[in-house]
């Protein structure tokens, strides 16, 4: 099981390879909150997300052999390219599933980064046996998107950052709001803020009807969507929680929160216009539950703005419908 | 004259009150630029440019009875907002002269930080005239937007940093492309880099059919721009360099550049994708030229990108027109 030390290692073989963002907030969305709200930008990471730390993490943390064997990544199109870009960075062969609706930026970038992508239908294609066969066919080594320790511990080196840039802002107690398909962002940053920053609580957002990790943890047990598409935050459509993953949030967490796409478009606007950041609209489920949420508590809340990666029409969409 | 220590003392009193921007960079740029290409993102800064710097710089050096008289400030926005935030900050009334085609974003956010907004029409106004009567008849301190020794210095703290960050990320010699309208912000970057990192070179970047400052430079003479309007980089259309910023533009700058509307907004298309920041026309052209500009030399090359306080109409040119 993923644990702290893990992170901190994950955090040392990332020195000079992985920025540390900002962290971030704005007067007009601490009004429209009703109470003071940080964005750490996860959307300036490499690859415009935070999945560069979980992909730098594990393509790091690979044998000699495993790395002349090259590796498979299973992705929407961020954890795509951040297995890609760590993957050329040591010198490593990259194969890329990648579901071909994914945004036309995410396909550009990671194959602009090395990568070797191959395309499925996520409606009718099963990912995982394709992903399967592929690895036997090729000796590749899997790095599967969330469930692998390695990843989990690299996104866990956000936690160790915002503990850090909470404390120099004065924060005592807050939400930590985190944009959530698998899980492993918010399983890494949980276990990062339980040892480095009790009082700071890691919370999953998500994309209504894909509310598979709110529903788990409210259950006890992990249940699954019944959609795999029909929603804009094509990041975090995620079918279930992970088996690692999903007790980490069952021990840390609170519970979940879920907002509708047209939220997501409104906090993308709101992101364009008082922090100028572009946001996609799975980077900006947090943003919005930070925002829009009528049953969050507190006097400060923290959301994670993990990605920026989103084609233009749909960003133009979001700056025309709720754009001043 | 300004100098080297107005700018530290600047520095010192906008602690805890003006943020350190990131200083960024994305593989893709350095591809199209043929060099590597870093980019102090200070649209990041409070109230999404640099001018927040200058305005705290100024009203913060103000003594308790110009404090008790309140404040004026010529803009057409950022030196407009980053006046207001300083003022309200410290209990100082503060009157701002728009043009009446600002952005309206800028002229709403003006407000928003207390301003009391008063608009003019730039094509057939006298700005000078109409703020040299407010002043008088109100008994307000008028700051300039850069033709003041404490707003340059207050620019000049981005030079501090990027000295810093520069060193950081092992850059050796290097240009430095400014955005400039009248010359605050390249002056003040031109003194602190002449101190902390003379390795570094300032240059001012600057909208076609608005090149004062080159022209004037080559010149050896202030020179004035024919037009007052007709560019979309509302931000730094000025008729001429100050009286204090030219001279230490001629003693420290390299000659100035100058780049095309759609230039600026190909590098906000440009920003969008690769850097996932927002910029305005205005804070953008120093990008373009890093970007597009043929006569760039160096293995390095760094641009400020100043503001991005934009409309989301002209937003969505740079996408519809330059978005992958």
């Amino acid at each position: 099981m993923s644990n702290f030390n893990e992170i901190l290692a994950a955090a040392e073989r990332a020195k000079g390879h992985i920025c540390m963002t900002p962290f971030l907030n704005a007067p007009d969305l601490d009004q429209i909150a009703g109470r003071r709200v940080f964005i750490k930008a996860e959307n300036l990471q490499h690859t415009g997300s935070f999945k560069a730390r979980g992909g730098w993490a594990a393509v790091s943390a690979l044998t000699q052999t495993q790395k002349a064997q090259g590796v498979l990544a299973l992705s929407s199109g961020n954890h795509a390219q951040g297995v890609a870009r760590a993957a050329r960075a040591h010198g490593v062969r990259s194969v890329i599933l990648m579901p071909s609706d994914a945004p036309q930026i995410k396909i550009q970038n990671t194959r602009a980064l090395g990568g070797e992508v191959v395309l499925y239908d996520r409606a009718h294609a099963d990912r995982d046996a394709l992903g399967n066969a592929l690895t036997r066919a090729q000796g590749l080594i899997m790095i599967k998107p969330f469930d692998n320790p390695m990843v989990i511990a690299g996104q866990g080196t956000v936690g160790l950052e915002i503990a850090v840039q909470a404390a120099e802002a004065g924060l005592k107690k807050a939400d930590v709001l985190v944009c959530c398909g698998g899980g492993g962002l918010a399983a890494g940053v949980a276990l990062a803020l339980a040892d480095q920053a009790p009082h700071l609580r890691a919370r999953t957002v998500e994309p209504l009807g894909f509310d598979d990790v709110a529903r788990s943890l409210k259950a006890g047990q992990i249940m699954r969507n019944v959609q795999s598409t029909g929603s804009i935050c094509d990041a975090i459509l995620t079918p279930a929680p992970g088996a690692l993953t999903f007790p980490i949030l069952q021990n840390l967490a609170g519970s979940g929160l879920v907002v509708s796409d047209d939220q997501a478009l409104h906090a993308m606007a709101l992101a364009f216009s008082s922090l100028k950041l572009v946001l996609e609209p799975g980077g900006a489920v947090a943003l919005a539950a930070a925002l829009f949420d009528p049953d969050l508590g507190g006097d400060d809340v923290i959301a994670i703005a993990s990605g920026g990666n989103v084609d233009p029409a749909i960003f133009m969409r979001a700056l025309t419908e709720f754009g001043a």
